[in-house]
């Protein structure tokens, strides 16, 4: 095994078991929860898929907001929810706020999800 | 590519690609996001990693009522859920009821998580 397949395994399953590893505790499945839940609503997932699509890996609000048949305190208040369950952060640069996908948020709920069996769905 | 690798990006990334190619669209968006809703509550979580951490794949609703301070019908109506957003499905068998994860379901959604260009994380 390469450095580098060490360095991914210890940042994306260190913290988070898969869920087929063993029962969930109650305050990991809290956690998990509030994340999932951010991510349970469509806007909020396509504000998060346009972050995390751009090829610079960062989105001016300004150019979110007419994607959407929303107001910018709309738009705004999904991205903070976003944020606040650690999946993006933000800066604010003149006028603008500029988001972008937080270091392995995603990959770590990718491990978290990830079945070690998926080779019976092949047969 | 083995006909193995074909089927599997057949089965978990045909009808989901991953967050970090396009922006969603909103039907996608749509259906994405009931999953998502169905994993953001503690309660849920639970239930699932009790089913997809068992041995044998399957679990007797008698047994993961016990685990819960909550009523049956409760617990019930949290696996029912589960089972609309297509992550288990259930079998009666005599006076019981046996959940299990339905295969695929998880990893299509860990799929669609994961960010191809993790590796710049580890630098």
């Amino acid at each position: 095994m390469s450095k580098q397949e060490l360095e991914l395994i210890g940042q994306d399953g260190a913290c988070c078991p898969e869920v087929s590893a063993a029962p969930l505790d109650e305050g990991r499945a809290a956690e998990l929860a509030k994340v999932f839940k951010a991510l349970g609503d469509p806007v909020r997932l396509r504000l998060l898929s346009m972050i995390a699509s751009r090829a610079g890996g960062e989105v001016c609000v300004c150019e979110m907001t007419p994607a959407f048949d929303l107001s910018q305190p709309t738009i705004s208040h999904h991205l903070k929810l976003l944020r606040q369950a650690g999946l993006i952060d933000c800066e604010r640069r003149g006028t603008w706020v500029y988001y972008r996908i937080l270091p392995g948020a995603l990959d770590r709920l990718a491990a978290f999800l990830a079945t070690p069996h998926t080779e019976g769905a092949t047969a």
